[in-house]
């Protein structure tokens, strides 16, 4: 790669390009944050306008029947069920990732009732570590939770204490994955439930949780699915499990028959067992009308693009950003890394804060690293040739010097 | 009330009668259903709009902060407070109603670890029972659900063994209202905790939860709030509780600084404790926007329509539908029914099918109930009286023995 044009000639090649078309994202901006928050497609506004307009409004209650509303669960579930090789009927999309993980480790930890570890990272997204600590208090029964600082303690950590492993198949911060067979495999052979999350994973690269024999996943909707602001959470459940395993989580969705208004519980003996409330259908059916593009594409096509702009990005940041102090913090291998590319830098935050000055938006992860995320669905290699260039030129003119870019905001 | 034009000259001196003009109910219909999903007013579908096109769309991860996306929860809250007599910043809203039952009731019970009994109703709503189960069961301490089968043998059943009472403020079913500040005061002499389910309370009537002095309470957007389908629910706790109490589902949006990133949990030390996940925008938007219009009206002008409509009739079905076997399952007594009337009949599906064909809609409720809403936002005094014409002609005429009133469908 020399010059930009090299750039927009592998755009011109890129059978991907015209799926951009289809998010409305302001002209000049360089998104690279589709990791925190996926962007609007124009079909998620007819959506959500036809939810609101003719479903709410006109028919009201009857909707829940007409529209479909009450079958949303399902019917999402099973599109993203395709995405991350799962059978149609083994997702539910329901409730946030951290109400799901909930669940789903509950109900792993009533699997081994005579053991009390859960194993994790040090390094796995907060809302996740704190979940699995709220859970092993409640249940009051002397449950644990056991951090690795890296991937070479997971072997040694997966003991016949272990109930649950829980990890997020791509680190957040890093991009590194896990090897899920593998992973899953080991917990298997010490006797403990395996449990993912897919937040980082789901849209960015091929999964295969049938093929690994993963008991349970759980993940987001609104990262690379592109569903919407806090769009609901899938979760996962292997079927061999799904007629014996309970939840806490018990509501009225959940239950066998929900309408006989029986005064007992008596669950589902499906993946409906892992549903609870009546689900927020506004943000269900944005999430719905945005996993539609996914038919125009496979995961294979978009991993091999998605390799593709991170491998270009890394090339492009080392050579021509050379002596700023950068370092690649996501891993080189290109197997072992997810569809994001992550810098680290003593001035990350200031730096970030200049990109996005800029039109180029990525995110800061606290204490030191600047996120890139690679959604292949519409990012284009000329992006990743101009934000390189804004990069260079933030640290070679030290524009990220400016008060400005110093003071600190509350959330990405 | 003699003929239609006092029903046309009780709307013509209703001050409430404007706030029709904000809902876009299709013409001709009688809306008795408010209390199972409220209908749109045109401000949501524009709010909801302009979170698509410009928070979302345009601004993206930004909105975060820009359009105020994180404080949803407590701005939200905050407009839902001032009608259930709370403080502002002691109501949030997220989740569902069926998972802030479960945060607040595994608050309840480790209140009182020495107790082993949680008080209720057999005919509450069924998804509060099947929470209070899941929870009970997942908590392995031999906690147990102690159902009454009328308010009546309620003082009895709250003796020292009790941890927490959960009733549900107006029965969704007969519209009976419990004596909140009665009942919660029995509850803490007993030394128990008082958890009030509000969904068919708020917006309903007027509810002082801070002068019961509740510790804790929930309820649903959807209804009588009109925040859309499957609204996010809200969640109330006491002042006095908010610094010390513990709930298991203690995801990010509950920590002290979520954005520190720690992998420790500390728990916000205000209502923020009971937020879990990230919350479903479109859908919190939505009701944002829904609770807007309350500022135009106070809880007592509500109260005054609503028992003007029920007691209207209830006047005119036992005046002009007699012989037909319909006999009143909500109180007589107005000080003692909500915001909705009930009648029962043997025939009760099928003649609710007749009314809802002819663009009288209410609901139905096994295995005899019908069930008839009045959300004084939008129902006119001559919905009432046109709705009861409907009801006698259907009955008269047998209309309702039509097979096509037969077919029992799925969800209401």
């Amino acid at each position: 790669m020399t010059d930009r044009n090299d750039a927009l000639n592998l755009d011109r090649e890129d059978k991907l390009a015209p799926l951009r078309d289809e998010f409305r994202l302001r002209e000049g901006l360089i998104y690279l944050d589709g990791n925190s928050l996926g962007p609007m497609q124009a079909c998620v506004a007819q959506r959500v306008q036809q939810c609101l307009e003719k479903e709410w409004a006109q028919d009201l209650i009857a909707s829940w029947n007409t529209a479909g509303w009450y079958r949303l669960p399902q019917t999402v579930g099973a599109k993203i069920a395709s995405l991350v090789g799962a059978g149609a009927d083994d997702v539910a999309v329901t409730d946030s990732t951290s109400v799901n993980l909930f669940k789903v480790l509950a109900a792993a930890i009533s699997m081994c009732p005579d053991r009390r570890v859960i194993v994790s990272e040090r390094s796995n997204f907060p809302t996740d570590l704190y979940i699995a600590e709220g859970l092993a208090e409640f249940a009051g029964k002397g449950h644990e939770l056991r951090l690795i600082d890296s991937t070479d303690e997971l072997a040694g950590a997966i003991d016949a204490d272990v109930a649950a492993v829980m990890l997020t198949h791509v680190n957040y911060r890093t991009g590194e994955v896990h090897d899920m067979p593998d992973v899953t495999r080991r917990a298997h052979e010490a006797g403990a439930v395996m449990v993912w999350d897919l937040a980082h994973s789901a849209g960015a690269l091929p999964v295969d949780l049938a093929g690994a024999d993963a008991d349970f996943a759980i993940g987001c909707g609104y990262k690379y699915l592109n569903g919407g602001p806090g769009a609901p959470a899938f979760v996962y459940v292997a079927p061999r499990l799904q007629a014996d395993v309970s939840q806490p989580l018990s509501g009225w969705f959940g239950h066998r028959a929900p309408f006989e208004m029986k005064p007992s519980f008596e669950a589902a003996t499906t993946i409906h067992r892992f549903l609870t409330g009546t689900p927020p259908v506004l943000s269900l059916v944005a999430l719905d009308a945005a996993l539609d593009i996914w038919d125009r594409v496979s995961m294979e096509e978009i991993r091999e693009k998605s390799v593709k702009l991170c491998e270009l990005f890394i090339e492009l940041v080392e050579t021509r950003c050379g002596g700023h102090g950068l370092s690649l913090a996501s891993p080189r291998d290109t197997a072992r890394r997810g569809s994001q590319v992550c810098f680290a830098h003593a001035d990350a935050f200031p730096i970030m804060q200049a990109l996005i000055a800029r039109g180029v938006v990525g995110d800061f992860r606290a204490p030191d690293i600047l996120r890139f995320g690679f959604a292949p669905l519409y990012v284009r290699f000329a992006d990743v040739y101009d934000a390189v260039e804004h990069l260079r030129d933030i640290l070679d003119t030290q524009e990220w010097r400016q008060e400005r870019f110093m003071v600190k905001g509350a959330v990405t």
